[in-house]
């Protein structure tokens, strides 16, 4: 049986990293003890207070009525216990209420919110990207006023980019903002997919909208950013509203708002015309957040997989006996750790850059797509083994196990679908990084013996690429940041096998069977531009 | 763009496989041209009578109301129409009142209808088995009431086989039949997951239900095999009735029934205690229809990606132009015609058996899990490239994307797991029929140089694993038969390539590309067992 997620989390934390160490320098020591009680907690809360409404929340889903979203019933009570036991604020600044502790254990407790119900946990995900884009944009007087609403969740915050025209192009929105003469300013526009942007949940919601101001250049230098939230300082409602909520097929629980502003009152945030880069600067960890995501489905579906293959009998014997079955569960298994501990890999990072580490910032920034793109392809793969175990009870909902996989297909689309993260890793990054890429993957390859020829091929694939041509390179992309993910976290996990015993099937099961996947992408990769269609 | 499924069917059938030749010795000669038309007037039916309504319809879905399943609006003028065009008995003995045509043509009509929408072609679909299993199993008798109205489809036809402890271990089956003293049955017991088991569309249900007489001995070698209609000879309602339906991730305008039976009348259909064997004879033909099935998503994924990509503009051109979509979009083609292509060999093989073919039937077992398998789980993840072609609006169910994902989930599960076709291929099949199975691994790399040396690393994996212990057999069936498929799909579409230009970028693709996924299968397939967990 696999290791349970908390149990595993804290092993990474302590035994694979020295969060304790860290946490120390970050002036926030934590110890070990500390560490695992703390993800214990969570994972009591996830079980008990989150996941029991999953199935159900899903069933009911979301409506429109006159303008209110109404959401399951149980979530209102729900975000009253996330609210009073304080999760919102583990990673937020304790002058505006949070508990200042390691981004790592923030990451750790969305793992398991987010394994207990995606469509739940959605709505602290975002607030705590705009709490993160407070603190890194907003001055003082904002900060007052904002952030401990939404430390304390009393608040939720959205990411307003997209609009109908504009999607992995954000350089064409349209929104306007127009100064209203007294340091504030209007907001008119349109914004769709806008998750959890209108809801009858919480006291109060706060936009973040990407919007031009009257004398914003062409493109995306020109967009500003601006925080408008549904109802004013004053009491008044906002001049904006939620104009649709979309039929998805998966999510039912959270609703994906199409958001009308109409002459909203907003404030700017950052510098005028830097919005795209402000909203950058907390897009890497939004994209960390939704690997992570992937990578709490994978926990999930690997759970109840395992339960139900031990509990079903068939010719006399579990099923989980049968090799095919025992194939699939292990297969669940070491693709979860993998995920999960190439996602504290980059999560870690930003506590390292905090605390001034060299390298930390780049490797963060080579590792962040490749956790964004690989976890998630890995949610919808190892839901779908999930469904497969349960046989014909898997495509019933009563199992819960569909639901995972209709609520991991999201990931690999949110905050920059994979392919635009794909080419983030090639195109953008690896040619300025190409040493520290190179350095992380000899990492990688000294873990295990096993990983030495992928290791070194995944090296030479690196090399010849960064100087590429953006048409053999565009073609490379996705295949070859795949085959990163499968060596990368190979690598942590066979460095955690050969400390942990609880882990060393996975990782051999790993190394073996699953690993000569990264070999067939990267021959996919080096396949050379795209022939006419 | 994708060549027309209509056009790629009647390539194949005629420059692939000399259907004309093999339709003529068979006593229905048809001609290229014939072949041609058929194919495109079965494409617009299914274009323009079946596709319209497959979004409105899911959005629908049925409802049990008073034991009786109210499936959505449009289908019961959509059933009209397929009777009236008289393509249920396309492949049906001309004696029974159908057209006598090659089963390839069935087949090809299915991979269209199916691609138009897949909940509603499951009725026909199944329909086609009862025939099958009628043509093969039933007395004169028996033949001449029950083959007209099911050729016809004024009645619809239903596989009883699952129980909730009976599912892959069919042996354990417990619904009982009783001999009623004037040659007929009695039938009682609870059946689930069965397809179209109860609805307002057909005059009347024939269930083909498997149950143990009172003297059978335990285990498969006691299960016999009954035929019970819905409505009676005389017009009473028979003694069995829908329990439910199943709520699911798609298919929603298909009723998954759950159906009990209380000593319904029923009629023996075949041998006393064969009702396995004969129930099997019939399962190649359904194994290999619902592998089409997966083909069908697959063409109909991509024609839905291709018109997007043509569409939808960022950055000022049509996103198809963006290298990562066109490498999506040349996956999803590449592998709608492998894909195609195989099971096309095994539906031609039916014919050429029938024909009296040596080899043919030999050809048709070894490829019946393959097609099952390998064209489920594509028709899954094309339809997945679909959602990401798509971006975010690939999550809206509005774009019909998000639907063939979630309705092609079912067909890696349907008529044996995956996973038992896997078995069925390495352990049951390939230790009887080691040199066959070389034979088409030999042809296939005979198609292209790039193909020789995957064809040789199958073979040798196919000496090994043939000889293997049931456990190292058990742990390497699904990978080795998923190599199987991808090379055996790219022998097919190679020879394709060779002699069509308009398929030779597809086959580059397929080559260079995706074939090295057959290597990193073949190599986990060789990992040797499973450790313990």
């Amino acid at each position: 049986m696999m290791m349970p997620p908390a149990e595993a989390l804290a092993f990474a934390l302590t035994r694979l990293h020295d969060l304790p160490a860290l946490s120390a320098r970050l002036g926030t020591p934590l110890e070990a003890g500390d560490i695992a009680a703390i993800l214990e907690e969570a994972a009591r809360f996830a079980e008990e207070r989150i996941a029991p409404g999953r199935v159900e929340a899903d069933r009911t889903g979301c409506a429109l009525e006159n303008g209110v979203v109404r959401t399951p019933p149980g979530y209102a009570a729900l975000l009253e216990e996330w609210r009073a036991a304080g999760w919102q604020g583990v990673a937020a600044p304790e002058a505006h209420g949070g508990q200042g502790l390691p981004h790592a254990m923030l990451t750790s407790v969305f793992e398991l919110a987010t394994s207990a119900d995606m469509s739940f946990a959605l709505m602290p995900m975002l607030t705590a990207g705009a709490i993160e884009l407070l603190v890194h944009h907003a001055s003082e007087d904002q900060a007052a006023r904002l952030l401990p609403p939404l430390v304390s969740a009393a608040w939720n915050g959205t990411m307003c980019l997209t609009e109908p025209q504009a999607g992995s192009d954000l350089s064409s929105i349209r929104t306007r903002a127009v100064p209203d003469g007294a340091g504030g300013y209007r907001i008119s526009g349109q914004k769709i997919y806008i998750t959890w942007g209108e809801n009858d949940l919480a006291e109060n919601t706060l936009h973040f909208v990407l919007a031009r101001l009257p004398d914003a250049p062409a493109g995306s230098r020109g967009i500003s950013l601006f925080a408008c939230p549904k109802v004013l300082p004053d009491g008044r409602r906002n001049a904006l509203r939620c104009g649709g909520i979309e039929r998805k097929p998966g999510i039912h629980a959270c609703p994906t708002c199409t958001m009308i502003f109409e002459e909203a009152e907003g404030e700017l945030v950052g510098e005028p015309h830097r919005g795209l880069a402000a909203m950058f600067s907390m897009m890497n960890a939004a994209r960390l957040a939704v690997g992570v995501e992937g990578v709490g489905q994978c926990a999930r579906a690997t759970l109840l997989a395992e339960a139900y293959a031990a509990d079903r009998v068939q010719g006399g014997r579990p099923i989980a006996e049968y090799p095919d079955v025992a194939r699939m569960l292990s297969e669940m298994r070491a693709v979860t750790h993998a995920a999960r501990l190439l996602s504290l890999d980059a999560a870690v990072c930003i506590d390292r850059a905090r605390a001034g580490e060299a390298g930390a910032e780049g490797r963060l920034a080579l590792l962040t797509p490749i956790v964004k793109a690989w976890c998630t392809e890995r949610g919808v793969e190892v839901a779908s083994l999930g469904i497969q175990v349960h046989g014909g009870a898997g495509y019933v909902e009563d199992s819960g196990a569909a639901q995972l996989w209709r609520d991991a297909r999201i990931a690999p689309i949110y905050e920059g679908t994979n392919g635009i993260q794909a080419m983030d890793l090639l195109v953008r990054k690896l040619p300025r990084a190409l040493p520290e890429f190179l350095a992380l993957v000899e990492e990688a390859g000294a873990s295990d013996p096993a990983l030495r020829g992928p290791a070194e091929a995944l090296a030479r694939a690196a090399r010849h690429l960064a100087a590429a041509s953006p048409e053999e390179a565009g073609a490379a992309a996705a295949p070859f940041l795949d085959a990163a993910g499968w060596v990368l976290g190979g690598g942590w996990l066979a460095r955690a096998a050969a400390i942990e015993p609880a882990l060393a099937a996975d990782g051999a099961f790993f190394l073996r069977r699953l690993l000569p996947r990264a070999g067939a992408r990267l021959e996919e990769a080096l396949a050379g531009e795209m022939a006419p269609a």
